[in-house]
């Protein structure tokens, strides 16, 4: 039997406060203007993925949740191969003592904790992952900033996701690339207090994929590039100084708006693109209601109807009291002890001076699930041994 | 009994292809952007208004849809009422033939023919209405485009709707407001084949107003100031060739945009405006549907939910038949013989090549209504007599 290389590695989701909309280079994937993200748990949400390379594999094979996908039908998963093991195989020239990796095929396995039918960032959380373990299974010795160019090519947000806490992509100038890539501003023990309530909207009709509509936006939003030029260059900075500062209404109040005018340049486009429903809608008159009296919670929306909201961990149980009397019967799971540790404030129903007709109440379901999670920490290495996914054969040990 | 002085005019609903949002004097309201609109037909929804001056009477008052309302805690309406009576005085003045009405005072009955409730365009006709009757009782010698700017001081977008057809409300440079004013770009004969049908759209939720909201986008949009100086102008001059040359795609798709991009500056407000709901991007969905293989119709929204669509008279029957598939149970009168003269049309159901996906079919009642009606002419002068709105003793002569 040959010898056995196997990484096992898990990467978080990311939450852009600062939205990437548009690329300067569909197949660099190089963005019209920087983003800034904030990381989130992995306890809560996370990829995993196991890459083994043995001589006794004939072909490079990829299992995603489950199933098996073509490598070769997917030009980006390609990319992010060519180049680790194109690094691999300089290192490999240079130390002949180091394992003849490079040349060996390899099975990647990668499973979400979370359902991908959610709407939620899987393929930031997916390349990251699949990256930072082709890093620890070729021991690249590349910072995360570097691996983020890889990345990056795998799926634009994705660079982010090898950061924790609070995470800019510089959109960088070069056409090769080489200087778009994420930094992180702060690490998430800056701001520990930072947490995150995601709401799983329902959806009866899948919105434009991103790939697509950000390109028909570049093409025919009259307003994006002003957004390009003036707007977002100012607002990178006043962001990073509002994580710097721990300033949470000024945090939020740019979060809001950045996220506002993200899908007002969707509406922008022709044919107008639509991610937002009446219940994405509710969610933020709710919250614009609770900051009436004061900025304590920011609503951020990407491609699609779900929302995050982000507050300082002390106004968590009220927006869950409030969120749970709009939309009742939504799954929850307490795993921060949100319930467990506030009952009384879970179950005071709306605030005093909350004016409950900003909303109607919605039917039971109409947000399927409340995650409850916070700003964490980047990319962790597994014992495959343990947690691998791949058996002894190197096939899945789970097959759906 | 003092001699009755009195005058009964009907005004027209216009609804703009190129928006207006945002003052740059409020008191005068004076526009941050030029708007265009077509002026819909008076045979389907119009504001009547009956204003009678009498020496019988001791003070000016005012019924809307059969309720009396004040007319001092209206500063616009106080303001039309000033102005049109200081250009009568001055009439007076210069010719001592002339009855003395400047100093008498007023009853005013105005009605819409349309339910109010409905959001649409009715304080435009209404004040229109208004202030072309006071024109009429007090003879007073002005063009239309001097009295829209008597007009648009009760509300911007009623100077529009003095004038049939196609109507720009040029936004002017003065302090004074005095070259803020209505221009016809084309009379309602030079497009007959215009038509439109209009959705009244069920709302659970009154929105913003757009008195408020135009100053908040005002305010807080990073991109309006964009739309204002970029965009408008050249689109003002582009919707005026595509009227010149009855270019139906090229008005179509200028329509479609910038409805797009006046919805978007909203959407970017802080804290957010919204006007459409699910159902209104239902209907944008479905209208993209239908132009995919050219552009045969052009949807509009203002500041509620309901839509207006322009066509060509030829697609309407088409257009129905897909409207009535999706939004079963709207009511629709047939003013302009639609079903009776396209049966078979209209009972069509989908295209042959409509992605029936694109949108789900709504439960009854989600389009309330369906009004099909047309491009047509500005203010009608009725006789009293016969049409008046008021009593022999000057009192409305339907009380609701």
């Amino acid at each position: 039997m040959a010898a056995i290389f196997e990484a096992t590695c898990t990467a978080p989701v990311n939450i852009a406060v600062v939205k990437y909309w548009g690329k300067r280079d569909t197949s660099l994937i190089l963005p019209t203007n920087s983003s800034l993200s904030v990381t989130l748990s992995q306890d809560q949400l996370h990829s995993k993925t196991s890459i083994r390379a043995s001589a006794d594999f004939t072909t490079d094979r990829l299992w995603l949740n489950g199933i098996e996908e073509s490598i070769e039908k997917n030009k980006r998963l390609v990319a992010c191969l060519r180049e680790t093991r194109a690094l691999r195989a300089t290192l490999e020239a240079e130390n002949a003592t180091l394992p003849k990796l490079a040349g060996l095929k390899i099975h990647i396995c990668s499973e979400n904790n979370f359902p991908t039918a959610a709407g939620l960032a899987s393929s930031a959380s997916g390349y990251a992952c699949l990256v930072y373990t082709l890093s620890k299974l070729f021991e690249l010795p590349l910072n995360a900033s570097d691996l983020s160019v890889v990345a990056r090519q795998g799926s634009g947000s994705a660079c982010r996701s090898l950061f924790g806490g609070f995470v800019a992509w510089e959109m960088g100038e070069k056409a090769d690339g080489s200087d778009s890539r994420a930094v992180q501003i702060a690490p998430e023990t800056h701001w520990p207090d930072l947490q995150a309530m995601i709401c799983v909207v329902s959806d009866e009709k899948k919105g434009t994929s991103s790939t697509e509509g950000m390109q028909l936006t570049v093409k025919t939003s009259a307003l994006l590039q002003h957004r390009i030029k003036d707007v977002v260059p100012k607002r990178m900075d006043d962001m990073i100084a509002a994580i710097h500062a721990k300033d949470f209404p000024k945090f939020a109040e740019l979060t809001m708006q950045d996220s506002n005018q993200f899908h007002a340049v969707c509406l922008d486009t022709y044919p107008p693109i639509f991610y937002m429903n009446d219940i994405s809608r509710a969610i933020i008159r709710i919250i614009t209601e609770y900051n009436k009296d004061g900025v304590k919670a920011a609503y951020t929306f990407d491609a699609g109807p779900n929302a995050v909201i982000y507050a300082p961990k002390e106004n968590m149980a009220e927006i869950f009291s409030i969120l749970s009397h709009y939309f009742p019967g939504a799954a929850f799971d307490d795993s921060l002890n949100l319930v467990k540790e506030n009952p009384e404030k879970v179950a005071a129903g709306l605030p005093q001076n909350f004016d409950a007709r900003i909303s109607p109440v919605f039917a039971q379901g109409a947000v399927k699930q409340i995650l409850h999670t916070k700003a964490d920490d980047g990319p962790r290495t597994l014992d495959s041994a343990q947690h691998g996914l791949l058996n002894a054969a190197g096939l899945p040990k789970r097959l759906a």
